[in-house]
C-alpha cells in the first residue's frame, strides 16, 4: 500500500522517520504488505535528503495517482491544506493529518467528504501531540455521555508557566527561554495569545459533545497578563495557574459552555503536577468519571508517532469507514461564556484596602483573601464565591467600582 | 443485534445498566440498528431485578442461539469462564471480558480461537478498570516500539498505602478500612499480595511486547511488609511507595523483565501524586517518550462502561476481526528478576550503625543514608547505587551480613 506524505517539516518529516525506524513491525500490524512513502510534497528542495527520491511540486500527482490509498497532511495551515484534503477525501483517499487549524476550522465538512466516499479522515496527532486522546475518547469511552473536559492543551505557555511558578521567572524572561529552547516560534502570538489551545478545545468539544464548535464561538484569553504576583497569590491559595481549554455541556444537552484561559488549579488536581511542555487532558464521563491522559503534547517524533498510529488504522480498515464524525452545530449552541458559574480570583488596587474587602465581603457574601509577601499597601487579592461570570463582574464594577488589575477564573478539577 | 451477559455480580449488573441508561447513544455509536441484551446467565435468582425476564441457568441457551453475536463474560476466575469463552468464540460469537485471570492465564489461546472464526476478543476492562490503555496501546501507539511500562494497577493495595503515607495509619488498620469501604475483599489476598496486579502486567507486557506472559513467570510481591518505619525513610529519600507493575523488553528485544512489587517513588514522578483508589500505567515507548493514563482502576461503573466501550467495537466491526493478538513465548523469555538492575532500599538492624554504614559505603560505593525521627539507636537505612540485583543481594548477605528488615527497589519513573 503507498502513501504520500503532503508537507516536509517537523512532522512530516518524522513520519517518514517513524515509518522507516519501525517499519517492519508497522507494516505487520497495518495487515498489509507492504507500507511505503511514494511521495513527498513540497514547496522547497531537500538536496542530500534520504527520502530526496520521492519529492514532488505538484499536488495532482499525488491526486491523480491511484496507487496512493493514504494521504498524510502536514503542511499545517489551512490553505491550501484545506483543498487538498477536500479533493484527496472526494477521489476516495484516506486522509491522517496533524493540522489542528484545519480540524478545528472544517471538520465537520471534512468528514462529510469522509463519509460520503467511504475513506477515513483520522486527526489523532491534531490534539495532544502523541498522546492517545481521539481515539480514547470516540471508542474506549463510547459508552460514556461526556460531561466535561479541561486540558493543558498548549505546552509553550505551560513551559512559560512553569518557570514562573517554580523559578520566579518574570513572562518575558520565560518567553524567551522558551524561544531560545525552540519551545515558542519567533512570532509566538499563537501559542501565548490562546488561539493554539482554543483549536484544540474545538475539535475535544465536537468530538465528546457530537457537534461542531468553531473556534470564533470561544471565548478566548491568553497568559500575557499573568504576572509574578498572581503566581504567589496562587501559591497562598494552594494552587498554580494553569492555561486550561475547558468545554462543559449543559444539563439538557442543548448547549455547551466552552473556554480557554488561565485558571487556578488546586495542587491536588492531577493538572497540577503537569510541568513544562507536558500536556494533559482531564475527561469527565458519567460512568468512568475522571480520566487523564499525559505526555509530551508536541515535538516531531510524539506527534508523528500519533500520525503514523492513524496511517495504520487506516491500512487496516483499507476498505471500512470508520465511524467518526459529528454534525454542525447552530447559533446559540456554544453559551456566553458570562453565562457561565465559575469562582473569580481577584487582585485590585484601592485606596482604603480594610473598607473595600468588607464591602466585597457584603457584595459576595463569603470571600477568601489572599496574601503575599512584600504587597504593596493598596493591594488587594481575594476569590469570590461561585456565581455566573456575568455577576460576579457586574458587582467588581458596579458595587465595589475597583480598580480591577487581574482576574482568573477558579476551577475545582 | 443481541447480546448475551454471562455473570451479574458487580460489572455484569453494571454493564445492564450502563447499556440501559445511554442506550440511544450506544445504539448509534454501534452502526446498527438495535443493540439489546437478550440474555443474562447466573446462577443465582434476581427476584425483582428490573431484567429479570432475562435470565437463564444453562450456558448452551446462549451458545445455540445464533441470534447472540457478542457475548459479554464478566464472570470472573479460570473457570467455567475459560470453557465458556472458547465455545463462543469457536461458535463465531465475539466475546468481550472484564476478567483478568482469564486474559492472563488463556489470553493467547483465546486470541487464536478468535482469530481461527473471524471475530474479536476484546478485554479493554481487564487492566485499569474504565481507564482507555488496551486500546490506545494497541492502536494509537501502534508507531512505537514500547520500550517500557509501569503502574499503579491494583486500587485497594493503592488506597492502603495512601493511609499509610497520608494519615500514618498502619497496614492493619488501612487493610480494615478498604474493607470497610469495600475497596478489599474479606479475604484481601489476591490483593495485598500482588497477583491481581501480576495479572495485569501479564496482559500488559503480553500486549505490548508480543508474547504471551503467564502470572507464574513474573516475579511478585505484595505490600503486607510494608510499615510506616519504610514510608517515613521514603519520604526523608524525597517520595512515596507504591505497588508497582512493571515490564521492559531488553535491548535485542529477545527478553523482557517483568515483575510485581513495592517500589520508591520520587515525589516529582507522575505516579506519585496517584492516590487512594486510583490507578496510573505510564508507557514508554521510542517515538512518544512517556505518556501516562490515570483513572479509576475499578468500580462498577468505569469497568462496566470499557465493557460497553468494547462491545460497540465488536457491532461496529461485525464481520471484520481487529488486528490483535500475540504468540505465545518460550521459556527463557521473561529474565530472572534477581538479573535485573536496580538500586535498593535497605533497613537492617545491626549493632555497630556507623560502623556498618561505613562498611556498606565501602561495599557499594556510594550509598544514600536515610533518616527518620526517633529511630531505634541499632537501625540503619539507606539507598544503594545500581547493579544487578543479584550483586546488590549477595552483597548485602554475604559482605555484610546484616540482618535485613526490609528492602524496597527504587525507580526512577
Amino acid at each position: 500500500m503507498y502513501i504520500a506524505i503532503m508537507g516536509y517539516g517537523v512532522v512530516g518529516s518524522g513520519v517518514a522517520q517513524v515509518i522507516n525506524k519501525n517499519h517492519d513491525s508497522i507494516v505487520r500490524k497495518s495487515t498489509q504488505s507492504e507500507l511505503e512513502i511514494k511521495y513527498i510534497l513540497d514547496i522547497r528542495d531537500f538536496p542530500g535528503d534520504p527520502n530526496e527520491k520521492l519529492f514532488v511540486k505538484d499536488f495532482d500527482v499525488i491526486l491523480n495517482d491511484p496507487d496512493i490509498k493514504i494521504v498524510v497532511e502536514t503542511m499545517g495551515g489551512l490553505h491550501p491544506a484545506y483543498e487538498f484534503v477536500s479533493a484527496c477525501l472526494k477521489a476516495g483517499k484516506h486522509v491522517v493529518t496533524s493540522n489542528k487549524e484545519l480540524v478545528a476550522e472544517k471538520g465537520c465538512e471534512l468528514l462529510g467528504y469522509a463519509a460520503q466516499n467511504n475513506v477515513n479522515f483520522l486527526f489523532e496527532a491534531s490534539v495532544g501531540g502523541g498522546i492517545p486522546i481521539i481515539r480514547p475518547i470516540s471508542q474506549c469511552l463510547a459508552a460514556n455521555e461526556i460531561d466535561e473536559f479541561a486540558g493543558i492543551l498548549n505546552g509553550t505557555t505551560n513551559f512559560i508557566l512553569t518557570r514562573m511558578i517554580n523559578d520566579n521567572m518574570p513572562f518575558e524572561e520565560a518567553l524567551r527561554l522558551a524561544q531560545d529552547n525552540g519551545y515558542a516560534e519567533r512570532d509566538p502570538s499563537a501559542d501565548i495569545l490562546g488561539h493554539d489551545a482554543c483549536r484544540k478545545v474545538c475539535i475535544l468539544a465536537s468530538l465528546c459533545f457530537g457537534k461542531h464548535v468553531y473556534p470564533g464561538q470561544v471565548h478566548t484569553e491568553g497568559i500575557t497578563e499573568i504576572t509574578l504576583e498572581d503566581v504567589e497569590y496562587a501559591k497562598n491559595w494552594g494552587g498554580v495557574i494553569k492555561l486550561l481549554g475547558r468545554a462543559k455541556r449543559s444539563e439538557d444537552g442543548k448547549q455547551i459552555s466552552a473556554i480557554v484561559s488561565p485558571a487556578f488549579v488546586d495542587h491536588h488536581s492531577q493538572l497540577a503536577g503537569v510541568d513544562d511542555v507536558f500536556n494533559a487532558i482531564l475527561v469527565r464521563g458519567d460512568a468512568i468519571g475522571d480520566v487523564v491522559f499525559y505526555g509530551r503534547g508536541a515535538g516531531k517524533l510524539p506527534t508523528a508517532s500519533a500520525v503514523v498510529g492513524d496511517v495504520i488504522d487506516c491500512a487496516r480498515h483499507e476498505n471500512k469507514q470508520k465511524f467518526f464524525g459529528w454534525a454542525d452545530s447552530q447559533d446559540g449552541y456554544v453559551s456566553d461564556y458570562l453565562d457561565a458559574t465559575t469562582s473569580l480570583y481577584v487582585r485590585a488596587n484601592c485606596n482604603h484596602p480594610s473598607e473595600t474587602l468588607s464591602n466585597a465581603q457584603k457584595a459576595f457574601g463569603e470571600i477568601k483573601v489572599l496574601k503575599r509577601p512584600n504587597a504593596p499597601e493598596n493591594e488587594i487579592a481575594f476569590v469570590t464565591p461561585v456565581a455566573t461570570e456575568r455577576e460576579l463582574r457586574t458587582k467588581l464594577e458596579t458595587v465595589l467600582g475597583l480598580e480591577v488589575i487581574t482576574t482568573i477564573r477558579v476551577t475545582d478539577y
